[in-house]
């Protein structure tokens, strides 16, 4: 293979990466969506769609090792693969917490409409710009917005506590919604999980593009720099 | 680098990996422990040694990342250090784990105990084994020991089904015991998710020693064969 050929194969990678992103996110939409409407239909897709979703996974991974095996990639090119397979990981998970995201909705509305102390919309708002911004870092290689998405995962942190506290306060005061209250409490940490996941790709690309490993820390003389 | 001194690299690569599995098969021990004895010291432990868990974590990463750098790997050792990248963050998570459960726990020591409808030792056991069996899989090559770890994970996730109903039951039919319930169904639910870790693992090896991708069953027909 040589070198352009290489690197019409990474664009390709990176190409194919940011169509399973696209997966992923609209799988979280649809189901912040059949949150907010109580929508059974809406429950269902996301749950149709996760096999595409994992089919999508296992060829990203496929394609990456094979350009892995063939190539003796240039540190900062070895570095990119090994980003977009960690990231296919994670997106993959984000596609999981949609399905788990879409059984407790499914839950819900058998149940009568409770008002509970918690604004998953608002929340999931905070988590889809967090999504946005780390693919945007991946897609322009740009370290300085990544570490922004690492800001903004402790702000999420903040909001998945207080939910936990002001729901499981609800559950103990009116045990007729303790079902519901638990339900949106699950609801917000699959939130905040897509939130770690987000985290993940961030520090992915900053260790792409820097050459840092910024995880726990390690990195923040070298990403600060 | 010489061949042999490459395998020998390899070796000290699953040295290394094997002690990062034993610092995070004792976070689940001490934590599980805690939950036992109601024991706060030991919950601290836990929450101390998070920090050695992930230097390990970001250790092991540099080490295969530059193994890669070096050499062009053959196949199958190329695969073997993606499994170790792989297995590495599942073996980081593991540990998150840990800390989630001891911090559940460190909640339940200030409340009154709680007679609450779960087992969580016994749940706690089976996972132990789960990741027992996953590591040996990967220290033998042995695919088969692995492929038990996958069937295991469809019981784990039935007993978490299981808690999860019987402990929202029990919020409703005692609200002062909510609190104490929703602690326990949130250690239930970080086992369930150490067992997917095991689960991740197991699938490593797989990859590892047949090349085959067993990931959301898309290589049933090889692993099988």
């Amino acid at each position: 293979m040589t070198r352009i050929r290489f690197h019409q194969e990474l664009d390709e990678l990176k190409h194919r990466i940011l169509a399973m992103a696209g997966m992923a996110e609209q799988a979280i939409d649809l189901s912040v969506q059949a949150y907010s409407q109580r929508d059974l239909a809406l429950c269902q897709r996301v749950l149709n769609n996760e096999a595409a979703i994992n089919r999508a996974e296992r060829e990203v991974d496929e394609f990456a090792i094979d350009l892995l095996a063939m190539q003796q990639p240039m540190a900062i090119d070895l570095r990119f693969i090994l980003a977009v397979i960690k990231i296919n990981a994670d997106l993959e998970r984000v596609g999981d917490q949609a399905v788990n995201i879409a059984q407790r909705v499914m839950n819900m509305i058998e149940l009568a409409p409770a008002d509970l102390p918690v604004d998953i919309p608002a929340m999931a708002g905070r988590v889809r710009a967090m999504i946005r911004d780390a693919l945007r870092s991946f897609i322009e290689g740009n370290p300085d917005l990544a570490k922004h998405v690492l800001a903004a995962d402790d702000e999420i942190d903040r909001i998945n506590k207080e939910a936990f506290t002001s729901l499981s306060n609800c559950m103990q005061s009116k045990p007729d919604c303790a079902v519901q209250a638990l339900d949106a409490l699950s609801i917000a940490r699959n939130l905040e999980r897509v939130a770690d996941h987000a985290t993940n790709i961030a520090e992915d690309v900053i260790f792409w593009v820097r050459g840092a490993d910024v995880r726990h820390g390690a990195g923040q003389t070298l990403a600060g720099s």
